[in-house]
């Protein structure tokens, strides 16, 4: 709906205010101006829509990236290696099965820009890890990976201390103990996302001994987004990534 | 610790590689490059050494700003109404009583740089959006104030959406459940940090109930400290606020 | 057991009193009037009696639903499509695979009364919300459904903002932060019945966090039912909904 | 702002088109239509603006009591006895010690019409049931209360059945297991709002034991508010009472 | 209301059948024979009515008091100091502050039956065993102690075993982690009732710990009552200890 | 080891003090008197050894109930149809797989004695039920079953309220909100034995709910056992209902 | 008792074979043998009884001081002020007020040995810290402080290494995230025993999200005590760090 | 890479000081002597590195083992049957079902040192104990087993009281209510590792009711290793078992 055409009909006399009136009340929000935001957001970060793909049949994904004509890289999260060999027969797909992504219209990034630097404290972290990197990568973000840097050998992260400190933004992944975070906080200058996993067992309750380790870190510079939430982390990673400077 | 003077000590032949490999040993940490890190973060962001105030005597604080000679607009948080008269007898200081902050040696910042926004969701989350702003306005940010939009009337914060959507990153206080994150999450472009806060009684469980629905927002952009943690965000939002342009 | 005629009987000299003694002792509570309760409601309300599916075999239903003789339209919640399957060999009988609900002796709603709305917040709460939406529609309400209007896309409710402030009770589900109650509860001035569902992962805990989120809800005339309890809320709004005027 | 005389304006060629968008974005979003809602509900319900007193000052709610100037009965939730005592040298007032409810402006009501039943577990848990009582009687609706029926002997509620049962809303509180809620919803035909209240000890843990009871009620047609939370309960069953019949 | 004199009434022609059943419905539900109930109890098993004193002043302790007319040894638990001697000014009052149980119109206990033990792990638990303790006194069960017998010195406890095991009926007291119960559970052979206590600290969670190991007591014949409450343990071990044989 | 014989062998000199100080030293505890408590306390209760079958394989079952030799009615809970059916083909069993107990050597109980009381809120309890019921059966008690008489349908209890009335002891069973135990313990004067079970859903947490719900019973005279616990009460039921009579 | 006096004189004949077992069975436990058990530990590892004073009077531990005669270096744990100064007036005693430790008979430790290290993240952790140092000098031990050495500034660990590498058994005491744990464990060589602090707020919970981090260390060599238990790793830390070499 | 070469490089003139700068910084940090730690750590204890095999592949875990060439008996914890299976085709493998641990390049561990004492409450604890017992027996420690002790028959523990008092560190298993810890802590004289394990149903919320109560321990010189970390434990106690004398 074009507000401004609407107002410049009734100046024009072709629709009377009461219409008017009629027509704005019923008219989707966006269209008095503030649901284009969401349009305009993607065009002016380079974010496009993303499918969360969890409990989604392949007809479904489909169908929404069909509706997404033109747009390219696609990101639909969270897909199992089934869902994706059937999406696949449908739309142009590629698929990596270590953090269940799939890119509906696929492009390689020519020019990737910023650092951001994805660590993980262990193996068995990498999944959440390649969620994170892969976002931000498709997105357009330049990453780096920083695997099994955990502090119970602290050399391993120290001996890589120039990649931390180089960062724009750096993703700290963990399970476990989440300690990660906190020690890269200490030693980073840029923001800090830390993402806690459910990697680890007993007293670990699914991933909320690193979710309360990392939200009462000491280190300042530290947030924290949900459990296993790769995604979202590679997501905000980039948005600060890609922030202009500032004035 | 200057280690290139003793390198050049050693190629001088004024000391031998063993003293060198035995001096390098016992040196703290920093002196070999890495611990610097700390004070070049300061000089470059504009981040000053902060002091945790609460459980400190006054002598203890003063005796940290004695420590800190020349540096400016000392940041003190979770400073007590009596701390702080106690402590402006012995160093020049300005406190603020609602987010319980003091500043030493306080010097008006002249040029506030970028836009943050510290939003919050009713009246009794203000102590914990002042201690937001007035962190972030310490370090040198321009802090916009957007109090009491809180999602059961939702035309406050639609009325101030213009506020919202120019924001550098956005800092988002709630208590009770917590949903100002998510709406606002979805309307703005930018990073939001969501500071979950004590307010709220029975079921909230001291906060528990907005951190949990933070960290759940279904709002991409949006990470979360720790409950009632106003300073980690305004320095969290600081540091975002005030990036450099990426490349 | 019919009180009246047995006083008649005394009264008639056919019975003694003791003897009415020992028989009103032994009846069943409700033959003294307490228990006729639950048939009158039912009659006044147009509430029949309900059968939990989870746990039972198809037999059992099929037993419970013979002795309702005469009874139309009896709600079978909780119903896998293997023991419907079953069922319908003994009993007719309509199913909907989303809630999960069988209806035996199924008849069509002639004329449903009032205006019930069912809101989700995202696409995965849909078979909660359809548990509601064809519980009160089975009892004879009328639904309107408003699916996938999350607050991290506000435009979308408030495009439909007639529809929300129309209704006479709104059931609002949602998962992750559970936003939905609270800025539907700021928009509407009906009675609102949020449902938490158990959507989302991690520090969701099943549930727990929208659950939270809702009963901490700054907005007033909200109350909530358990995580993922369509059928309660369904039950619930059909009871509002078509309760006669005051005075 | 009046939307539909700056259409009027346009059509009559004061206002160009270009000026009225610019005003229609900078207007407050109740300027729309949509923030009218508020006030609409207030007239048509009868329930005027709650005020939350809990953290006010007395000097903070008489100024929005001045705000509101020509409305009656004002209700102020969570007022102490000394924060009541100051407000009442400013402000016309009645105070309610046991609910802690102060109202502004107090008028009797004349015709309180309905009926809602305010029942309790035990004579601890009045306050939370005054708090509900008192607000839906001020808002008009005819209360009775019903206090200390709680489940270990439960002929004193049998004995009140009719009371029971000719409710159109009924609010019930109890803490400790929390079972008067499902007791209650076994015998009554109408909507049941159950309070948790902290009354208790030990594996009560503040109200978590009620709430969970409540929340799992196997009685249809109960729903639940926070922990405590008599304001919300007789807000809501002030809402439902006054309803009007449907069609 | 006497029942067989109504129905006598009918079969007498003074009151009609219609009547009658009007007088039913109207009646309180003990009328009818069910509500004796709760005084035949007290009769038959000596425990008289008990008043929870906390949250009661001394004045309605005096009323409920005076409503017990002839009743000796009414035991009033969780007496403050402060409202015992208030109390002593009105009824004639016994005082034990270590349990902090007021027994109004006291009176000795000439032959206490049977033999409950009441063990504690520590000196700190010493109250609640008091309160268990005492209670069961004043019912009138014959009660040995035996205190500060924790499992970290289990040679105190089997020192004791003689009389662990000749006990009719041992209320086990312990707070930190409650081995005590499941100790004593596997030495005795008859019922046991745990009462976790909230003594402890820091992963004690105010009596959990001791709480949860009870429950999931490796011996069998262990039942459990809420933290810290030795009334509810008393209570039971005296009806337990004073049960006749069976057949 | 025979202790009197070995100090009757010190008496006639065949043993030295020192070789017998030595052997009791290395002797198993129970030979000195203490251990024979085990095999007194099931001679004199009629309660013999019980095997909790989860996770052991049949034959490690074979092998201990051959280590009984001579015992009848031995109680194997927890045992899997495959497990019983395995194990039939060893000793003599009779199998009951709605509380998945089995039973070697079986014998009819000629004359059980006392009245134990099974109730359950709804019929999903049954096989906690049932285990219970079994136990106590097993071990010799007369027990009355009172299935589905949970409190949403107040009229089931009552009208059984004799049999209540006229038990030893009741063991409540409940899952969902668990106020049956309350609600029976008003209604009854023996002790009552709580079984929360995990039948339910949501913020049913497996069980907590009506844990919580039952250990907060206002009602005096109930103690809890473990959530499921059905054999734990029904050993303790046994054990109260066959003590002997008091003095 | 002396069994083998007793033993002699069934040999001698002064005692027949059955009052020997009579007198047998009513001995204490520890006439067995059993029981001096706790005296020669305290012989071998110079560990003295250690009295918890919290709850206890001043009286009361002085009675306990006073029945161990002359043992020297009695330790008293969470002694208030006023306690002892109390206390001074009736033993000879030093007070150290951070870890509120009394010290009755105190006298020099002439030789510490070994080398525990007692380490902490801040310095709001200290008085936990002097708990575990204060007591474990008092036993014997050679203590070294390391205190504010949390990993969000490394170096300062770093810088200590050497002291950390010497230790023979170390206490790691941390509040808010517990980090220090992870790092030291896998800095150092020998046994670490985790102290979680509740120094923090928020989401620290009382010391939990420490406690979880420190139960998930994916360091090996971590062992944990109960939150703010410095007596307890103190303790162990003694322990470990004087025993004997192996074989 | 090799410090003390690179500084007599400098000295030799071959290297320049910012040269060697550059190097310094860049090269790994255990090239500058912290983190050889690791591997001293190894040849010191006899603790090879341990490889964690949850979630790694057959072919992972080979690699990690070549790359290990010349260690012997490297522990790989956490491998499943068919893992072990695979794996033993590549490398030479003894495999123990019980544990899950598997053993690659296995030799007799000729002579055995100290004396570790792995004891559990129950059966069903046995995994977890031999996955300590193996751990520390593959390390070169000597292990005793002492199972089935749990504290509902406390004889048997004390029959073997010997065992625990002659270790030099004891490992106490237990599930349920854990209190085998406290009572063998009361008993012992040396460190004791307590490990709760998952053993239990209900309330025992997969080892949390084990792991308070042992954190709650009354018993000195008790720690405590995260739920069912046998690993964890056995390793500790190798640690402890194998400290050379004090001085």
């Amino acid at each position: 709906m074009d507000v401004k055409a609407l107002l410049q009909q009734i100046a024009g006399g072709t629709v009377t205010p009461d219409e008017a009136l009629a027509r704005l009340k019923a008219a989707p929000f966006e269209d008095l101006g503030y649901a284009n935001v969401d349009t305009h957001r993607h065009l002016r970060q380079g974010a496009h829509e993303v499918i969360y793909g969890a409990g989604k049949t392949a007809a479904q994904i489909a169908g929404i990236v069909g509706a997404m004509a033109g747009t390219e890289n696609i990101l639909i999260t969270r897909v199992s290696r089934e869902t994706a060999d059937e999406l696949a027969g449908r739309v142009d797909l590629r698929y990596d099965p270590v953090p269940r992504i799939a890119i509906a219209r696929p492009k390689p990034i020519e020019q990737p820009i910023g650092s951001v630097v994805v660590a993980s404290g262990g193996t068995s972290d990498i999944p959440v890890c390649e969620e994170a990197a892969v976002t931000a990568e498709t997105l357009g973000s330049r990453v780096a990976r920083l695997y099994d840097v955990g502090v119970a050998g602290l050399h391993r992260l120290l001996a890589r201390l120039e990649t931390v400190q180089s960062a724009r933004v750096i993703v700290a992944v963990a399970g476990m103990e989440g300690a990660l975070a906190s020690v890269i906080g200490g030693l980073a200058s840029c923001p800090v996302i830390a993402v806690p996993t459910s990697v680890g067992y007993g007293a670990n309750f699914g991933g909320v001994a690193a979710l309360l380790a990392m939200l009462n870190s000491c280190a300042s510079g530290v947030s924290v987004v949900n459990i296993d939430n790769g995604f979202g982390a590679g997501f905000l990673a980039h948005r600060i990534n890609t922030m202009e400077g500032c004035r």
